[in-house]
């Protein structure tokens, strides 16, 4: 059975939502659990029945401190101490719902990175028109990219999707303000030229449309403009449903409506939540490691817990260290 | 009565869209036209009994064409003889829906740009849940922004929210991917600090989910970011009605829930519709101009033409002139 390590103390809703989803997610069969944190607050939270492990720790990263700050002072954090159980191989996994700068500094401090990745990136899965997904990454860890780290995202995205999503030529596309390769920023045009050579099925700049039509599989960006994509996706898409539940309950009329129309509201209020994918992997460090939502519920939690498993079973990292070593125009690039 | 050019050649659907928009303005009495553009192709279009006036060019501008060439060989365009009719003083307001970068560039050239102002911006209104309206800009002018571009992005859309939505002291904020100052990228922190200077109500960095919920009337960002922005809102949009669309469809249960919702549907469907503002002003050039979306069809058109009248009525560039003037900080910024 795959174990995974779960930060107890990481999250706006922690510990309980956390050790609630961890618990969920051993009871459901996803995983072996080891929950890090203070075993005086999270032990009286778990079923004492649960075979869930506990590794006492003293120390939390806080939700808004420096990564710089906790990579020197909170190395016995639940959030490191879940790292160090990955790289003595005493699991295969870990899950934080915590400040995501901060675990992806200890992450890296402690896992190390795969060859010629330059900046490990967080990869989303996001849904599309056709019911499918797509990847977009970077969402959010590095937000001040040079042209070389956006190839190094499309050839771990291109591994992503191909070890995850099981695509065989991942579409991949530089998000960008127009399609015209002209258009684009000084960061895209030159990205551009990189990843066009790089022998992946590149096809070009994709604007938001694209994204959500369903027409490409994997989005590059950097950090920042991914980040902003996405929190103004869930933006519309919130004040939309907004809209909708504001107006049906207006009347009686839209309430007729609305009871014959629950379950089409139902599938999509399930489709745009982001929950249910449970969170995002941190591409490109030596090890599985799941990144969620800091206000993630329990229902994230067990979600991400599955996920992570699912990335060791399917050999995620192989892929990715495997996939990068092949790029030797990545280390020309790298060299310059 | 105010009198607008419009460019008649421009836009994905010229001329027919744009000379039924121009003349539907006429009919509803917004504002006298001038409509620009070869008389042989657009003469026949126009109702022979409309009072439209038409300035006979034989240029175009190319909706895929690189600015810097339009500029140099197209002076003779319709778009640009419509700047010169404003230059000119014979109207008082500009509309095209052609090549956008274009459209600037021969704004700034003809018409000229206001003191302090380095980077004219496209300033879209753009609906929140509140039932009110944001301002975002840059929209896709400017893709390579400094700090001290923002900072003139920051004034000229104060002045843009004082002067057309009538409100007293407008929230302005930095679009970033986090509230906290520190997270952002190297351009908004450097912005940040030069903003919060000015003495406007600054509110600090905004994320998606504010500009939608109502808490910020002005969203400062550089035009890469604000561009890629408005594409994901109007993508994730339009997914979510194409998905109630398909599965309203489905089944006869859902047609009904359908009918007794259609007026929420509806109003929901003209909020969120881009023809129903019309256009974007360009701002900090010295004259009314409206930009519209290439894809504009006639409503948009004659919305447009509407905006650009009520920005003429409202001394709407006046305002920014002389709001540019009092920053004596912008003045020391561009020193440096």
């Amino acid at each position: 059975m795959v174990k995974i390590a779960v930060d107890g103390m990481g999250g706006d809703f922690a510990p309980h939502a956390i050790v609630k989803g961890a618990e969920l997610a051993y009871r459901e069969g996803l995983a072996d659990i080891v929950l890090l944190g203070n075993k005086d607050v999270i032990g009286p939270l778990i079923d004492k029945s649960s075979g869930i492990e506990i590794v006492h720790t003293t120390d939390n990263v806080d939700m808004d401190e420096s990564p710089s700050v906790a990579l020197r002072k909170k190395r016995n954090s639940s959030m490191n101490k879940a790292f160090a159980l990955l790289k003595e191989n005493r699991v295969q996994g870990v899950v934080t719902a915590g400040n995501s700068g901060a675990a992806m500094a200890f992450a890296i401090f402690t896992l190390g990175r795969f060859q010629l990745v330059e900046r490990p990136a967080i990869a989303t899965l996001n849904p599309n028109a056709k019911g499918g997904k797509f990847i977009l990454l970077d969402a959010g860890g590095n937000v001040d990219c040079k042209p070389g780290h956006l190839a190094q995202f499309a050839v771990m995205g291109d591994a992503f999707a191909r070890s995850t999503l099981g695509i065989g030529a991942p579409r991949i596309g530089i998000l960008s303000n127009a399609s015209e390769i002209k258009k684009g920023n000084d960061l895209t045009r030159e990205a551009h030229v990189i990843v066009k050579g790089l022998g992946l099925n590149y096809v070009g700049y994709v604007e938001g449309m694209d994204m959500y039509k369903g027409n490409v599989d994997v989005v590059v960006t950097d950090g920042f403009v991914g980040n902003v994509a996405l929190k103004v996706s869930e933006g519309v898409a919130e004040i939309l449903m907004t809209f909708f539940k504001e107006n049906i309950e207006k009347g009686i009329k839209s309430k007729i409506g609305y009871l014959f129309l629950k379950e089409v509201f139902d599938d999509l209020r399930r489709r745009i939540d982001f929950s249910e994918y449970g969170g995002a992997p941190l591409l490109g460090v030596d090890g599985v490691c799941v990144i969620c939502h800091g206000r993630s519920d329990e229902k994230t939690i067990k979600n991400a817990v599955g996920m992570a498993k699912c990335f060791v079973e399917k050999g995620l990292n192989d892929s990715i260290k495997e996939k990068m070593q092949n790029f030797q125009l990545l280390q020309r690039i790298k060299e310059k």
